[in-house]
């Protein structure tokens, strides 16, 4: 699959360089065509990796993840042509995260969310909100942490989710593990989760933690 | 022991209920001696059970659960002589959910929370946060949800967390189960999570569900 991966950041590059390992032809997108961290990335895994810029990654792009920074997410996306935005399923896996008074808060939060931004502001794009409750490199091998732990989608386009799940299960996400919470208000509950996450990722004293849903079986029908 | 319980919604009776089933002198206390609520309650408690103010709650327990609603707080808990709250261990059971909008959001949030401002209106009190991240009845029965779950505590004073972790115990929480976030900022988490938690309730569709933290046996020293 050809996909565009809008960040140069560490979760930009380890999602850019895992879905190129499964093959895909994946085209790293930033500010500027000539980034030195994308063309650092681009030598490193070589074979069908390139670099442009967030437009270019989204034009070429069947599935685009965005993992830039939650504060120029929007900006990031709205540098694509609207055509090459329309109909596509984009991953959002960027937080709203906000270090200004030096304590984690986020930009947006309770009745919104930046995923819902993201969409309202894209209309025609299918916005798949994951992987941003998890450290990035467990989000592209789950196994770094032992036992059974979940992930977690939302998004309005059901289609679009399915393309995402899939995705999601090549990078080692077992089916019964990936929830599926409902359209894209959801992002809502996984950005502010993203508080907590902070805290257990204080005392846990790793980035290879994370959560798992317990309940009875009937209340928990994702996991077969 | 007598523990005073703020509040006689769902959250204080289940908890004042099964206090008292434990032998705790229980007493209820709401913003008038008289209340309704209360009354019934000890009607059906019986034993010990008793009601007051507030104050009379406070003055009576030697641990105090506040239940009642985040907005309310502080203005319950402050109608308490401050000479019987110096030293006091107090159990913020409560969250700072917002449904003005409709929306669940939170009134405080981010740099700032409930637990906190509990902690700094009243310094001289042994605030500690607990079991807000659970359903009433889970709080109390957490056998309810199969299998293995976590129960998160936080405040500044030690000895005062492990008085509320020996009374979580008896309420059935495993030893391994109850985690120490550390201090009372901690609050900004777990109160955070309360909105992960509301579109888990509406996802799993009971209250009888909770989340495990999942991890390497080093990263999770709590988990014995």
């Amino acid at each position: 699959m050809r996909i565009g991966v809008l960040g140069t950041g560490m979760v930009g590059k380890t999602i850019a360089t895992r879905l190129a390992g499964l093959g895909h032809e994946v085209l790293m997108g930033s500010r500027t065509a000539d980034n030195e961290q994308a063309a650092e990335w681009v030598a490193a895994v070589g074979g069908a990796a390139r670099q442009g810029t967030f437009a270019d990654a989204v034009a070429n792009g069947e599935v685009v993840f965005n993992c830039t920074a939650g504060a120029a997410s929007l900006d990031a996306i709205g540098s694509a042509r609207p055509a090459d935005l329309a109909g596509k399923t984009l991953v959002d896996v960027s937080n709203a995260l906000d270090f200004s008074s030096g304590a984690p808060s986020l930009f947006v939060f309770g009745t919104d969310s930046l995923g819902e931004r993201i969409q309202r502001r894209f209309p025609d794009t299918r916005v798949v909100k994951a992987l941003n409750t998890v450290n990035h490199e467990v989000m592209v091998d789950p196994s770094r942490v032992p036992g059974e732990h979940d992930v977690f989608v939302c998004g309005d386009d059901e289609a679009a989710k399915a393309t995402v799940a899939s995705l999601l299960e090549s990078f080692g996400w077992p089916e019964g593990s990936i929830v599926d919470l409902g359209d894209i208000t959801a992002s809502r509950g996984v950005e502010a989760y993203l508080l907590f996450w902070i805290r257990l990722r204080g005392v846990t004293g790793t980035g290879d933690f994370n959560i798992r849903v317990v309940g009875a079986p009937q209340s928990l029908p994702w996991k077969r």
